[in-house]
């Protein structure tokens, strides 16, 4: 038996898309419905295979599907719901894409009629492209995929979605939304905030100077300003608190060059590679 | 006639090592003499074709050069002057190659013999190697090497050098001391203090989360502790300085974040990418 009868994608953009093409390719759902609100991208996802028909409203894009797939921009999520919900079949399970957990689920779970259940989940692949134009279906294979339950998750739903990303190649990681807010934003949100500011500390004299080393460390800036505008503010007190720490982290290093302190500048410097050389393998620069 | 009739480089690793091989395959050198404190590296040096003779004393390595290099850690320039000063020619010119300049610039100035010229220069090259053993000529080809000349240099030794680094594959820019260690401050040892920090920010439930954005954003973390070092103190005060007024522009990305200030962060990541884009091309994270 096909894992999921119905699958309704609303948002098929690259990871919608993406994850259109896999479930198909996988056999993991017999039909895939997209949802969006322009007709040409939703057109265009038929064409490539990444769904089978297509709806602009989601009320009716979702009616009859056993899972639902919020793929849109973090801020459309409520609407969606809202706007879904009269039609969500009873037992159907909702989840999301987006980078952000803890505020996503509390709002989600709060919105959604009884007898539905919403699990959070963040499929860390992507790539530099956007839209359904860029869809693979294996997209996904070899990344991380973060899934977030809470006390409300039946355990048979969990298992149902942890199944769904294994079976398109990602490796699941489980963390409560907060869990996962936290760990986005030590890894992922403070480095960009970090490469941004750093492309603004250069002055002139600097500019020319750049190398290998700081382009590679300042290369998530050159992301889409406003894809990351929506993902460090849909994170934004885990992010501030990261900075503030950070910063702090930073006084430390400071305060150690100040005092021409070279054996603690080495510590630092030493634990600092040797937690990275254990993490990633040792890449100099 | 050959630009120099005898190079002496003290300290034949990778740096002093590959400029003697590039000295000699571009004919820019009649002899290069190689001193050191170890016969072995010594011996390795002159078996590559590196160096043709080879000496312990600074004093005997440096008699009857035109030029001489000190290609040693930064911390050892000043005993090899002050050891090698009676036997320096007169009219001798006197180079280095380390990667701070003020400090370094105004002391071998002040006891260096009437008649001798310093010029401070970095070449910023290198590998994840070290020692004559990875030693090759082409490694300065296509990277910049910053000159330093101050009021005191003559003219004539300053286009001298320039010529040779240029003839060996370089870019060369002239800055001021002052000029070099700010903006190399800005351009390579504030991020690599950042990229450092950047590995300490992660807990438990970030590590595995780890990707390229976050392997990009540290790699130089994975550069060697003990030569690290030895790069921010001898730059501290212009480090501790970048440092600081970094952390003042961590700052305005946090309270924009507190303040839910979604324009600001877009604007802000809008001009850090167009910065970027400008200097590196784009290539996305």
């Amino acid at each position: 038996m096909t894992p999921w009868n119905q699958v309704t994608i609303v948002g098929v953009g690259l990871i919608g898309g993406s994850l259109g093409l896999a479930l198909k390719r996988s056999g993991l759902a017999e039909t895939v419905v997209g949802v969006g609100h322009r007709q040409a991208s939703l057109d265009e996802a038929v064409a490539r295979g990444a769904v089978d028909r297509v709806s602009l409203d989601p009320a009716d894009g979702v009616r009859g599907s056993d899972l639902v797939v919020l793929a849109t921009p973090i801020g459309n999520f409520l609407a969606t719901i809202v706007a879904a919900a009269p039609s969500l079949a009873p037992g159907a399970i909702v989840i999301d894409v987006g980078s952000a957990k803890a505020s996503v689920v509390t709002a989600v779970e709060a919105v959604l009629p009884a007898g539905r259940t919403f699990i959070g989940c963040h499929p860390i692949a992507g790539s530099e492209h956007r839209g359904v134009a860029h869809a693979r279906p294996d997209l996904f294979v070899g990344a991380i995929c973060v899934v977030t339950p809470t006390d409300r998750t039946p355990p048979d739903a969990l298992g149902r979605i942890v199944a769904t990303w294994a079976r398109v190649g990602m490796t699941v990681r489980l963390l409560s939304p907060t869990q996962h807010d936290r760990a986005l934003a030590e890894i992922s949100h403070l480095p960009h905030v970090v490469a941004a500011a750093l492309v603004r500390a250069i002055g002139p004299e600097a500019e020319s100077l750049a190398g290998p080393g700081w382009s590679d460390t300042t290369r998530v800036a050159s992301g889409d300003a406003a894809m990351w505008r929506d993902i460090l503010i849909s994170n934004a007190a885990e992010v501030a608190a990261a900075i503030e720490k950070f910063q702090g982290t930073l006084g430390v290093f400071r305060a150690a060059l100040r005092q021409g302190d070279a054996a603690r500048i080495e510590a630092l410097l030493a634990e600092s590679k040797a937690r990275r050389d254990m993490r990633v393998g040792h890449k100099p620069a």
